[in-house]
C-alpha cells in the first residue's frame, strides 16, 4: 500500500509525504508518484501519531461508574469486586471502546496493563493499533499464585504469537505491595531473555513509600534495585514519591518514567512529582493517561496540557515546559521508552501518523499550530489516523465504530446483572 | 416558536421538555403538544447550558501568538502593541470566532470585557448568545483619560439600547492598578444608578497586591472596600492571593468571585485560590476560562474539569469537589451572580440548553452523564444548544460558521501586517 499525502502543513513547512507499506518513505517539496491512496493535505497539518505510556484500556467499562470516592472504599467496594466479574468477551468490548477514543484523539502506540490478555490482543490488533500490552501479574505473596503468575506469563508470551506484528507482549508486576520479591525476580528474568519490557507500578502513593520503608527498610525504588529489577527495559508509572537517591538510582539504570498527573490529582495520589529533577538527572519521561476510571478519558493531549500547566504553576514561570516540550513526551520520547521507530516525522520511521484538522474555531488562528493542539484543541483536532501505513480514521470517521457504540450497553448490562 | 424536546435523558430521568418564546414552558413524562419544531431526545441528555464567568472574546485572535512567555514580555512586547492596532471590525470578528467555540461547547452566556463595545455586541447578537459585555475601562490616573472613561462608558450605555435583550451592558474596571480612585468611584455610583454590574480583575498576581500594600496600605480588597467600590453587583475575577480579611469582606458585600484556573496556571499567575475557604464564607463562585490568549480555549468544562482536579489534589482527598458539584459552579450559580433566570433545567427560566451526545465513545458508558460531562467528554459532547428558545447548533452544524472561519486568516493578515 503507498499513501501519498498532497501539501500538508508540517513543523518544517507545505510538504508532500509518501507512505510505502508501513514506513514512511519520503518526505519532500513535490513528490510526484502514482500512490493508491491520495490525501489532500489542504487545511490539515500532519504530526507524528501520539504514544500513551500507561493505559488499562478495558476499564472504559467503569467510567462514572464510580468517581470521587475515597481510594480504599473506591477500589475495595466498586473496582475489586467488579473487576472480578469480568469475562474476556467484556475486556474484548471495553478496549474496543477504548481503541475508538485512541484512534480518535490521535494515539497508536500505549502501554497497557490488565487482565485477559486474549481480550485486550483481539480488540487492539483488530483495531489496527501497536499495542504493548502487559500481562497483569498479582501474587500477593501466595504460593499458589506465584505459579500462577509464571504460568500464566509463559501462556500469554505463546498466545501473542498469534497476533500481528504491532501487538507487544509485556510483563506487568503489578507493584512491589501486590508482587512477591520471587515472582519479581523471575518476570525480570523472563523479561531479559525474552527481549521484553517490564511495566509496574511505583510509588504512586504514600502508603506505598511507607509500607515499603517498614518492610523492606528502603523505599520502593531501592527495594526494586536491590533485588536487581531495573534496567533499560523498566517502565515505571507514576513515581509521585521519589527521593534524591531514587532518582539517581532510576537515571543510573535507565529506567523509563511514566508521568499521569491528570490521574494522580483526580485520585489525590500526591502532588509531588519531580519533573525536572528527573529530566535533569537524564530520565526518560513519557505520559500516560491510566484508566477510565481514573482519568476518564484517553487523549493523551490533555495530559500533556495538565504537566505544562501543572510546571509553570510550580515553578512559578509561564515560560516552563512550553508546548512543543510538553507535546515531545508523547512523541518524541516514545521511541526510547519503546525500542520502536515511532514519534518521529522522518524517513524510515513507521507510518504511524496524524493528520489535524486546521479548520475548527479551536485551531484557529494558526500562529503556531502545535501550541494550538496542546493548549486550545485537543484530541478532536485530530482528523485522520494513519498506523502501521493503514488509514485508521478518516475526516473523523472509524470503520466499525457503530457495531462497538450498539454493544456496550449490552455489555455493561451482562457484566453489572452477573 | 415552540419547541418540543421528546424522550430526553435529563437529571431526573427521561422526560419531554417543552420550550414556548424564550421560557422552559413544561417539563414533564410525556407532553402531547403540536410544537413548530420537534427534537428527538433519543440518545441525547439535556442540561441547562453554561455560564462561563470572565472573557476577553476576542482575544481569540491572539490564540497561539505568544505562548509559554513570562508575564511582562508576554505584555509589553506582544500584547499591548498588537491590541493598540485592533480595529472594531477586528474585534468584531475575533468575538465571532470565539461565539463559534462557545456555542459548540455549550456556553450560551458569558461575561466579557474588552474593547471596542459595538464589535463585541453586533457579533454576540448576530450569533444569539446571551452577553454581559463590559466596557473595559483604563485611565492610568491620567486627567485626560478619565474623563475618556466617563464618556466612553455613557456612550456605550447608549450604543448598548440598539441591539436585542439578550445583550447587556456591564462596566468593566480593569483593576486597581490601572483605573484610578476617581473613576472606580465614578463608574461604581454609575452602576449603581443604572443597575450593571461591575466587572473588574481582582489580587491577580502577588505583585498586584504588594503594590497595594506599599501605596494604600490595604490589600486590594480592602482599598476597594474602603473607597466603597463593593457591592452584590460586583464580580471579580481570579482573586487568587487572599487574607482572610478579603474573604470576609468579599462575603459581606456579597461580591461575586470568578475562578480561572487554567488561565491562573498557564501565566503561573499563583496557585492559591482558596475554594472552599470562599465557599465556607458564603461567597457565590463561578468559573471563568479568561481570554485565548491564556486559557486557550472558551470549554468551561475543561475549567469545571481542573478545578475539581487542582481541589482534590490540594486537599489529599478525591472526594473533594465532586462532578455535580463542580458543574454547578457553570450553571447553577450563574442565576445569582447575573441576575438572570438561567442555569436551571425548571419551568419559567429562560430555554437555554444544551443537549448532549451519549454515543460518542467518551460519553459511554453511561453510568452518570454528568460524571462523564466533566471528567471525560468536555465540551465536544454537546450537540444542540438552544438559548433564548432558539436552536443555534444542532448536531453540530451553527448555520454561517464557514463564512467565519474563512474570514479569520484574512483578518489576521490585515492586523498584523498594519
Amino acid at each position: 500500500m503507498t499513501i501519498l499525502i498532497k501539501s500538508v502543513l508540517t513543523e518544517h513547512g507545505i510538504k508532500d509525504v509518501l507512505i510505502v507499506g508501513n514506513k514512511i518513505a519520503q518526505i519532500g517539496d513535490k513528490i510526484n508518484i502514482e500512490a493508491e491512496e491520495i490525501i489532500d493535505g489542504k487545511n490539515k497539518a500532519i504530526l507524528p501519531s501520539f504514544f500513551n505510556g500507561h493505559t488499562h484500556l478495558a476499564m472504559t467499562l467503569f467510567r462514572s461508574l464510580a468517581d470521587d470516592m475515597a481510594l480504599k472504599p473506591w477500589l475495595e467496594e466498586k473496582i475489586w469486586p467488579l473487576e472480578a466479574k469480568l469475562t474476556e468477551e467484556d475486556v474484548y468490548w471495553g478496549t474496543k471502546l477504548a481503541c475508538l477514543e485512541l484512534i480518535r484523539s490521535g494515539t497508536t502506540t500505549f502501554i497497557d496493563m490488565y487482565h485477559h490478555f486474549n481480550g485486550i490482543a483481539r480488540a487492539v490488533d483488530e483495531m489496527g493499533l501497536r499495542g504493548i500490552i502487559s500481562q497483569a501479574s498479582f501474587d500477593f505473596s501466595d504460593e499458589g499464585l506465584k505459579e500462577k503468575v509464571k504460568k500464566d506469563v509463559e501462556w500469554a508470551f505463546e498466545e501473542c504469537k498469534r497476533y500481528s506484528d504491532r501487538i507487544t507482549i509485556a510483563l506487568g508486576p503489578h507493584a512491589i505491595y501486590t508482587v512477591s520479591e520471587a515472582s519479581l525476580v523471575w518476570l525480570k528474568d523472563f523479561a531479559d531473555k525474552k527481549n521484553l519490557l517490564l511495566n509496574i507500578h511505583l510509588s504512586e502513593t504514600e502508603e506505598e513509600v511507607n509500607n515499603s520503608i517498614e518492610k523492606n527498610g528502603l523505599t520502593p525504588t531501592g527495594y526494586l534495585e536491590k533485588i536487581g529489577f531495573f534496567g533499560a527495559n523498566v517502565v515505571a508509572s507514576h513515581c509521585l514519591h521519589l527521593t534524591d537517591d531514587d532518582i539517581a538510582i532510576l537515571a543510573k539504570r535507565n529506567v523509563k518514567v511514566i508521568h499521569n498527573p491528570i490521574s494522580n490529582m483526580k485520585l489525590a495520589s500526591g502532588d509531588s512529582f519531580r519533573f525536572f529533577d528527573l529530566v535533569n538527572a537524564g530520565v526518560t519521561i513519557g505520559f500516560g493517561t491510566d484508566g477510565a476510571s481514573s482519568s476518564n478519558n484517553h487523549d493523551i493531549l490533555e495530559v500533556a496540557k495538565m504537566a505544562s500547566l501543572k510546571q509553570k504553576a510550580k515553578l512559578n514561570n509561564p515560560a516552563t515546559l512550553p508546548a512543543r516540550e510538553a507535546f515531545s513526551f508523547v512523541t518524541d520520547s516514545s521511541e526510547s521508552i519503546t525500542g520502536m521507530k515511532i514519534g518521529k516525522m522522518a524517513e524510515g520511521y513507521l507510518a504511524d501518523l496524524c493528520l489535524l484538522d486546521l479548520r475548527i474555531p479551536e485551531m484557529m488562528p494558526n500562529h503556531n499550530f502545535v501550541s494550538n493542539l496542546v493548549y486550545s484543541a485537543n484530541g478532536m483536532a485530530v482528523d485522520t489516523v494513519i498506523c502501521d501505513g493503514k488509514i485508521l480514521m478518516k475526516n473523523r470517521i472509524i470503520p466499525g465504530a457503530e457495531e462497538i457504540l450498539d454493544k456496550i450497553p449490552e455489555v455493561i448490562q451482562d457484566w453489572l446483572s452477573r
